[in-house]
């Protein structure tokens, strides 16, 4: 019973950490892409680079054209009885230049509509991995997925987008980092040491005619709270592959780590992907299909999507590998960013002007807050240089979003999707015609304006997950048996791939 | 906009003020039960209470027997495999005992089984007030009920007490009382001024039979996290009858008042409850029925009930009149107190020797601590006295209740309603057939031990009331006609009295 109010105190405790003294460092780089003055203290750079930011936010206070509140209304009150179009373009002939071939030329500003749709779909296989994320700390199954891979994209309403999972993916380490693993409180728990971090997916035959070739994805899951991001502040560079290539030991550690007891880390999450795309590649191969592989993510898991990128180019030589990240921070130096560049690996970044996390290596976000700014400030000593091409969207473009510092809101995903739904180009405001539901953006954070009545942070399950038996009584139901995790169920073999995708 | 980001901002923020210069008291008042030495300064002698309340709490956790976790597995799936029993006894021909005509002598320690059940009874409608409150700021009918009066029961699974509600009551305040008024954010709300206080209901024919007569009982809603009871702290005692009785004025202007303009407060909470009182014992008086009125309510509830009491029994002689209160802080002086008994009010106190909330004149509750705790004690220049007869219960002998300082749990009515099922005698720990669902204590608060795993605060609509619609948009419904509040719906006529009463 100790023990296990020991795990419970830990985990509600805001972890408020003196300063470690600062280590030497191996590495002392700075983005080439700004103004690169040595003389500059990069704490101060980062602190300059928010002022800026905030800056910006006040002068758009005054320059944004106010809308009413009836404008509003009447704005949602259209809106809302507007379906959600999903427009199909054929892109059959042109996929390679959507998927990078070009390094997007001439197809970013102002955006390519058939592209945009194409990455809200990606942005959309990468927000599914924290919709079926069970947070829940007193749920035996916490830090798994809510459901089984074949009932994922229905229960999400994604099946639209015409993807079938193969491939549930799940990660540990071996650094010790606070606040990265969702722990369950209770004592018997599916895993102890796992979390699920994503999936593996791959277009059905509709999907993939419309598309003109067999799509693998990989999306990989972020986490906003987690301070991985703070301790990898303090940590070093890791070598990567087989040059001087090298990442930050936090993520490197999240991708790599096994564990010979543990049920579902006995292999790495970098081996169990890799393993499923050679078979799935293999597959598609012998057949004669054309494939490409798309990894995404957000926020950590766009770091991690570079790393599964860098490994996947590595191996299937001229497969083509695109990376199409969100509010992902920088993990590596300038050689990681090099190689991945002659590896012929695209990355499109999409990143919010106002997020500070693709500025810096890392942040700490706990609720609206910023923890330990200082700390954070303090212990910066490089920055990282950004590999591949940046789509910039801007907040302040959006008539739906609170203006200020809004630390949390503007680094979530939805809000990302939300902006990329309204972007036409660098030089236009939203765009009226945008169709995504603009009150996903509040679901787990507090960015919407108030007159659109959209409550803060409303993406919660009714009563926690209790519901009445039949005495009336409150009880945490069992899961259903086939959404509880298993190792053994959890990768398509070939006569599922067959069944399921139509041969 | 402007002005509705205000009251946005004014919701959301901690209210923490600076302390007033203490007024001159006009009243100086002990507790007589206690020992008054006048030279004890009364913010000593909470300081005191608490002390000792907590070194109570501290030996707790040595003495109590520890249960080890797989004890605490089997009762939990013993328990929640087992009806909930409500054994409906007969106490027609005791009914004035149990209803306080001889102040609860040889009731109580140890407790006579029909009475508890008679208690929790009450307990539970005063607890369905908090349970159908709308308090989502973002809801158009913020502050309301979220059920028609017809079907309040009905939607809180509490048909089974035999009760029919026949009217609503509403309350205002003209004294500015921060936080005590919940409030919608949006612009066009159902009232700007009044909130929903509770009901009046009655027994029905079934029910009546059971219980020996009529039995009208009125339910006033309490709030935890007010601050009307800081604000008190710093008010004077109001006039309160035809004498010098007097109480506290945050209660009294809750209770008395109106304002002409208002769509339901036009006239006040107590000329509401008082008319449909003279209503209803009017009309079950001429069919030559036996009538008691039971008044219940938790915390301001409590207080509320008293000064309701003290009216009903001044003007409705001979007409035998109850409170059941839970939690409710002292409310006036000594001589109302006296009036109270000279006018024949029967009062059971139900207290939780670990709240605060009855041994002070108030206190700020947020989240889980208290705000300002030395402004208080330094403000605290009064202890006013109790009234009736005190049932004390004690937080120690639940082992499902988490050990330490619980302000905020300890003070919940869901706490109150949990111990008083378990409670056989002072003597004898909680009984082991008590049936209450123990996952009800953490409805609202983290009180239950982390072994029973029931999620802390979990009483919450699944994404807070948004559902998508048609289009698959997330909006927020529009309230059922039937349940959006009107003031001219909400008392039963006679003829409805009947047809629900089964003339």
């Amino acid at each position: 019973m100790k023990a296990i109010q020991h795990t419970i105190n830990h985990h509600f405790t805001i972890t408020r950490r003196l300063p470690r003294p600062v280590r030497a460092r191996q590495e002392l780089l700075f983005d080439d892409t700004n103004r690169s003055s040595k003389a500059s203290n990069p704490a101060t750079r980062l602190a300059q680079s928010l002022t800026h930011m905030l800056h910006n936010q006040i002068e758009s206070i005054h320059t944004q054209k106010t809308l009413t509140q009836s404008n509003f209304s009447t704005i949602l009150e259209d809106k809302s009885n507007t379906p959600i179009s999903f427009p199909k373009d054929d892109i059959s002939n042109n996929w390679e230049e959507f998927h990078g071939a070009n390094n997007w030329d001439d197809l970013l500003d102002p955006i390519n509509p058939s592209l945009r749709q194409e990455l809200l779909k990606y942005g959309e296989l990468a927000q599914a991995t924290y919709d079926a994320f069970d947070y829940d700390p007193y749920s035996e199954y916490c830090g798994s997925c809510r459901y089984n891979r074949n009932k994922l994209f229905e229960k999400l309403s994604l099946t639209r987008h015409g993807y079938h999972v193969t491939k549930y993916i799940y990660a540990t380490s071996q650094i010790d980092l606070p606040r990265w693993l969702e722990k369950s409180q209770v004592a018997e728990t599916w895993s102890t040491h796992s979390n699920w971090m994503g999936f593996v997916a791959v277009s059905d035959d509709e999907e993939s005619c419309r598309i003109g070739r067999r799509d693998i994805v990989v999306s990989w899951r972020g986490t906003v709270s987690a301070s991985e991001w703070y301790e990898d502040f303090q940590r070093n560079l890791e070598t990567f592959g087989h040059g001087d290539a090298k990442v930050e030991e936090g993520f490197l550690s999240i991708y790599t780590t096994k564990f010979r007891s543990s049920r579902y880390n006995k292999s790495s999450a970098s081996e169990q992907v890799m393993q499923e795309l050679s078979k799935l590649i293999d597959f598609y191969k012998k057949r004669g299909e054309e494939v490409s592989l798309t990894i995404t993510g957000h926020s950590l898991g766009g770091a991690l999507a570079l790393l599964n990128a860098y490994e996947a180019a590595a191996i299937f030589v001229n497969l083509p590998v695109s990376v199409i990240s969100f509010a992902a921070p920088r993990i590596g130096n300038s050689v990681f960013r090099d190689e991945l560049h002659e590896l012929g690996v695209k990355i499109l970044r999409v990143v919010v002007k106002q997020d500070v996390v693709p500025w810096t290596a890392g942040m700490v976000f706990n609720n609206e807050s910023l923890q330990n700014f200082d700390e954070i400030t303090g212990g910066l000593q490089w920055i990282h240089p950004h590999a591949g091409v940046e789509l910039k969207l801007d907040a302040r473009a959006s008539p739906y979003l609170k203006r200020g510092l809004q630390l949390l809101g503007h680094h979530m995903l939805e809000t990302y999707l939300h902006l990329l739904d309204g972007y036409e180009s660098s030089k236009v405001p939203f765009r009226p015609d945008a169709t995504r539901d603009i009150a996903l953006v509040n679901k787990e954070c507090d960015l919407l304006i108030n007159e659109l009545r959209i409550p803060p942070r409303w993406y919660q399950v009714a009563n926690k997950g209790l519901v009445q038996n039949a005495y009336g009584r409150w009880v945490k139901p069992k899961r259903d048996p086939e959404d509880i995790p298993s190792p053994t169920s959890e990768s398509a073999n070939c006569n599922e791939m067959q069944s399921v995708l139509g041969y």
